[in-house]
């Protein structure tokens, strides 16, 4: 009950743009009291959301701007758990780090780190990652999964997917996924990600994805060498996107795959995945830390690792590689 | 040369017990000036050896019992990496947390922590582990592989195999391994084994392989129900070991068999590890977290995982449980 109260406060509040609802008006609309709208009001306060209340007027809420915060982020989120602890900071040097500090103070399941800007934020490989401010998605979440280590590669797989299809729906644009966790418009790098977990042999203890996505950049925020290379959501639809609801949309897309994911386990995501992956079915080029293989991309296995036939039929398995 | 002037002065200092060796002795047993060997003892001194030095008398080494210290961990060392930055504690929580924090710190691989007490060992799925003082060897051994976590379980079974070799080559005793990080004697646990990495997806970034040896304690060390199933090196020979010693030869295996799986893999590691391992080639009940299952335990993968044959003939895959 008390989550439908809630729920419908938001609803009312979140419909129209600087309006102020009284009191009565809430309570009408929630079928509950105004006293039980007033204790839902502070609640909804204490959890984050800028509520202002004015005599004679009633209730309104603010921050309902592009802008990202706490309450924007929190306002209209779908999910259960993804993203219902949320930590968003103006200026960190990377929301990896700072997950990772949450999940060794027992931060729940679903945790998101959030940040306007990451002044050293990493890619795999401790790759630098550019992540300016007020222009991109720069976050991280904390997921405690019952699983072996061995699972852990497959949650970049599920995130691609998530991030793939947020952006088509929120955006319309269509994204290609380059194994293992870069994520591509027309050849350009718009998203990567990367997975990274503290367990022991048997069981994950914590699992962080970090997501970075370019969202309002305009080719003149990239440099010329990173230009060539990168895009952003803005510059291939002209368009420019609230960051919270594409986040949003990320998280609502994550909990439902990590549902399937544990009911089902990795198949039924796997084939989504090779469905927007341009890696494989390709003559392929894979550069790993010791060596160079060519090969045909034939799929990836049920762990998340790339498949590989050279050409003397000899399969290959890819753990980590650049692919050209 | 330098290495060798530093063994040649080792070497002599801990031939004897409490003997003094003039500066002359050790420069003519080493082949180099008086100068030198003052300098060389230097150096050992700020490794963490402890020498005296008297006018007159010459050197000589301090601390040669079977107390555990720096000192006794370094003299007789025979490898190249594996515990030659080692730091030694009175009474630690968990030394497994130690290295934790001192692998976030950029410690190098091999840098071993160990104590002589641990007030809240642990052992797998957050169970604790008992470690009193000055009885057990309790030590956690960073390494850095570069490999995909994927890998990560093998390194139990390689350590499995380490200490297994050095508890018959120092203690004349047959160890059994049971599944997945168990050391039975008679039947009875005598070691259990913690793997712990970080990581991303494709990158092991630390791995940390705890070790608990019961070695120095009687029957009536133990209390009534861990007596049960637990035992000790000494309760099973009534011989009384160097721990130091056999921390050393442990340390050696493990460089040994850690420079055979990077060579050749991890084949050869397990073919050694499943003539130890009494799992294998039994009907076991293998307890999940969410089910049980009965069956053939057929062998291990070449992940480290237990390959289970139900009485339908199917094949389960066996992450983790715990085995009858």
């Amino acid at each position: 009950m008390a989550s439908k109260i809630r729920e419908s406060i938001l609803e009312a509040l979140s419909s129209s743009d600087n309006s102020y609802f009284s009191g009565q008006e809430l309570a009408d609309q929630a079928g509950c009291s105004r006293t039980a709208i007033w204790k839902h009001i502070e609640d909804l306060r204490s959890s984050g959301f800028m509520i202002e209340s004015r005599r004679k007027k009633g209730y309104r809420l603010l921050g309902k701007t592009d802008e990202l915060n706490e309450n924007n982020l929190l306002v209209g989120l779908k999910t259960e758990t993804l993203g219902r602890s949320v930590l968003f900071l103006e200026s960190v040097e990377s929301t990896q780090k700072i997950a990772h500090r949450l999940a060794q103070e027992t931060a729940p399941e679903g945790t998101l780190v959030i940040a306007e800007e990451q002044v050293s934020g990493r890619g795999r490989m401790a790759r630098s990652w550019h992540s300016p401010k007020g222009t991109g998605i720069w976050m991280s979440l904390l997921l405690r999964p019952s699983l072996p280590p061995q699972k852990a590669p497959q949650f970049t797989l599920i995130a691609a997917v998530a991030i793939v299809e947020a952006i088509k729906d929120k955006c319309d644009l269509d994204v290609d996924i380059k194994w293992p966790n870069d994520l591509l418009i027309n050849g350009k790098k718009v998203t990567g990600i990367l997975t990274e977990l503290q367990a022991d042999s048997e069981q994950i203890h914590s699992l962080i994805i970090g997501m970075g996505i370019n969202v309002n950049q305009s080719a003149e925020d990239f440099s010329d060498d990173i230009r060539e290379i990168a895009t952003s959501l803005h510059i291939e639809s002209d368009k420019t996107f609230s960051r919270a609801g594409i986040v949003q949309e990320i998280l609502s897309n994550l909990e439902k795959y990590y549902a399937v994911y544990i009911k089902e386990g990795f198949e039924p995501i796997k084939e989504i995945w090779e469905k927007y992956a341009v890696t494989i079915g390709r003559q392929i080029t894979a550069r790993t830390l010791n060596k160079e293989i060519k090969g045909f991309a034939s799929g990836i296995t049920n762990e998340g690792v790339l498949k590989l036939i050279d050409e003397t039929g000899e399969t290959h398995l890819i753990y980590s590689a650049d692919i050209e």
